[in-house]
């Protein structure tokens, strides 16, 4: 099996682009990260996306994506894992990378979502549920991430304000980000006064619909110096699923997709979660964050708000998260998201962070989920020093 | 690179499934391929589904799919490329394996297309052309297609009776095909006879909508006789892409995203198209049928229906094509038929194919396309004698 890096990353800004269709967004992503690896063509394109065909009337968007950035002919498909779509796609491109058949490969996540009707988009999002025993008894996607907060906060006595630490610290992180969606710090105060979406979930606890794009280029670590002077290896790609409906679920509190995903990349990079440097979670929902970081290993069942709690989450801290605003304030264009955290993680260990570098990173992990932890997607990767 | 084969085969029966949801339809396949090839857990299942959806509400489909089929944990995502994604999943499962990642892959291909509203699949199957150029103007994929066969048969002076073939031979061989959703043969008069869909596409031009589901498990070559006594060895596997929309093409009537395809397969399994014994070919319509032949090799531009109209393509002919019934007659669940394709071929290259076995079959190909020839994905398959 080949080693894979990442030599090169692009990405649009985050927010409501009524002004450009989904191929071109997609393609603004591959242009920007073909030209940062300095390849005019690759030989496949891999595209992360959830809702092209509800929301814009298109499938075949690989091939669409492909022939929009001038690669007409490249081998292309598009892979779909719910909001995990993006990081679902990486995997393939590096299993293309890996396996010998391709040398260099764009992997781009894209979704549109902010032009369309409102309600579409509640019912796009909610195919990542179980159609026949979530979805058809009105349940909606934040709903669902709502009674498992309410468990949560049942079953280990943990107060909504616990949480607060989560979109307090990607709104501080999503200021000095150029590409994020929201650029506002936000307080105790302002988290604690938002209107609620769906009890106990508030306007803070939940990432933002959005649209955007994010694309990297792959190749075999054996070239990467060709391409890039600072070449970032993927140590680990690991896939983890469960139920899709929480009801199925031995224990709901723990998301064992993201456990299995966890720990098998762990095991594929040599490295213990005490090795991180820093996280780019799945912070779609608060509850899902303090969830993700005990299942990761990050923190012991039940106590997944005490990073956040003591200060331990912040770019100086012990690990950092969502550094350069996370889903939350960076913002969530379903398919995107994927590729997004890759992104950010890349100018991280690449020294490229600006304002929000981490200091001295060298191991970065990434962490993209489908649904309420249906499929989970763990990538960890390492900087060249 | 790993080099890969098939170790095991499942399908449903091709037609109106009302009684059964989509889950169901998938794991059937899924569970009698995993007992075809006499295994309990592979570590990865692949899915090729354009439509889930739109017409079910259901995306993550693959993480539910390995659920509801025992295999809870394991890897899983879907993969789309219009029509062309049942192929699309095997490629990735293939990449997976030839990486060296998984030793033992399911990939399936589903599709639940009869019991929603006629007017949602029609706008779902118009997602595979392009939105924005194409859709948008009330084109549907039949008339896309219509103009095509219309300015074949302007450009060529070909008559609509030198198509009649391709039907024909795919409803006679669906006769003895146990799985086919239309066991009946045709006439030269129930073709000419037949009302018209799209002028001049009658209702025998054009494949079924339909529900299915097929899968089969791939491991490494070295691997393979330890599973199955009669292991088929993918000697090639390619995807050549177009543009998406019709009118942005220097020759509509030339299929290039099928010609790049055939071509790069060719070239891996080191043959020509004179050494293939048998083709599965994408007859969802049949002017596709004609410019597919002429694309891939097999016949010079413009006469692409003479192999046909020459007798050449029936099971005994100088090249059977659609061998099981092809789409037209086998019946056409868009993002499972990439998967049949590759079953039926399977069951020729094993001498399982009953009444319509192939005499002295050893290379086999299969072409699964997506829209109007944007995507082609071609495999060509070697039978181990």
């Amino acid at each position: 099996m080949r080693d894979v890096s990442i030599i090169g990353i692009g990405q649009t800004q985050v927010g409501e682009h009524w002004d450009v269709s989904i191929r071109d967004l997609g393609s603004q992503a591959i242009l920007a990260a073909l030209k940062d690896a300095g390849i005019d063509r690759p030989s496949a394109l891999y595209v992360g996306n959830m809702l092209s065909g509800p929301l814009a009337g298109q499938e075949q968007l690989a091939t669409l994506l492909a022939d929009w950035s001038g690669l007409r002919g490249i081998e292309a498909m598009k892979v779909e894992a719910a909001c995990a779509s993006g990081a679902a796609a990486l995997r393939v491109g590096i299993l293309a990378v890996a396996s010998g058949w391709h040398d260099l490969v764009v992997v781009c996540g894209v979704e549109k979502m902010t032009d369309a009707d409102g309600e579409e988009v509640t019912l796009g999002l909610m195919s990542a549920a179980d159609a026949e025993y979530e979805s058809i008894h009105g349940t909606s996607f934040v709903s669902l991430n709502a009674i498992l907060m309410r468990r949560y906060m049942e079953e280990y006595k943990v107060a909504h304000d616990a949480f607060a630490g989560f979109p307090i610290n990607s709104h501080a992180n999503a200021v000095h980000n150029p590409y994020a969606m929201f650029k506002q710090a936000i307080s105790v105060e302002t988290f604690r006064q938002a209107r609620m979406i769906a009890d106990p979930i508030n306007l803070f606890d939940s990432a933002p619909i959005a649209d955007g794009a994010a694309a990297v280029v792959l190749c075999p670590t054996a070239r990467a110096r060709e391409f890039s002077h600072q070449p970032v290896r993927i140590a680990a790609s690991s896939v983890g699923t469960d139920s899709v409906a929480l009801h199925d679920r031995r224990d709901p509190l723990f998301l064992s997709a993201v456990y299995s995903s966890a720990m098998k990349a762990y095991q594929q990079a040599g490295i213990g979660p005490e090795d991180i440097d820093f996280l780019e979670l799945h912070d779609a929902f608060s509850i899902i964050s303090a969830l993700s970081l005990e299942a990761s290993g990050f923190a012991p069942r039940g106590q997944g708000t005490r990073l956040a709690e003591e200060g331990e989450i912040g770019l100086h801290g012990r690990l950092p998260l969502a550094t350069m605003g996370g889903l939350k304030a960076r913002g969530h264009p379903v398919g995107a998201t994927g590729l997004y955290q890759i992104v950010e993680a890349t100018l991280q260990l690449r020294g490229q962070a600006g304002a929000n570098q981490i200091p001295r990173a060298h191991w970065g992990m990434t962490q993209n989920i489908g649904g309420v932890g249906g499929t989970a997607v763990t990538h960890i990767l390492e900087g060249s020093d």
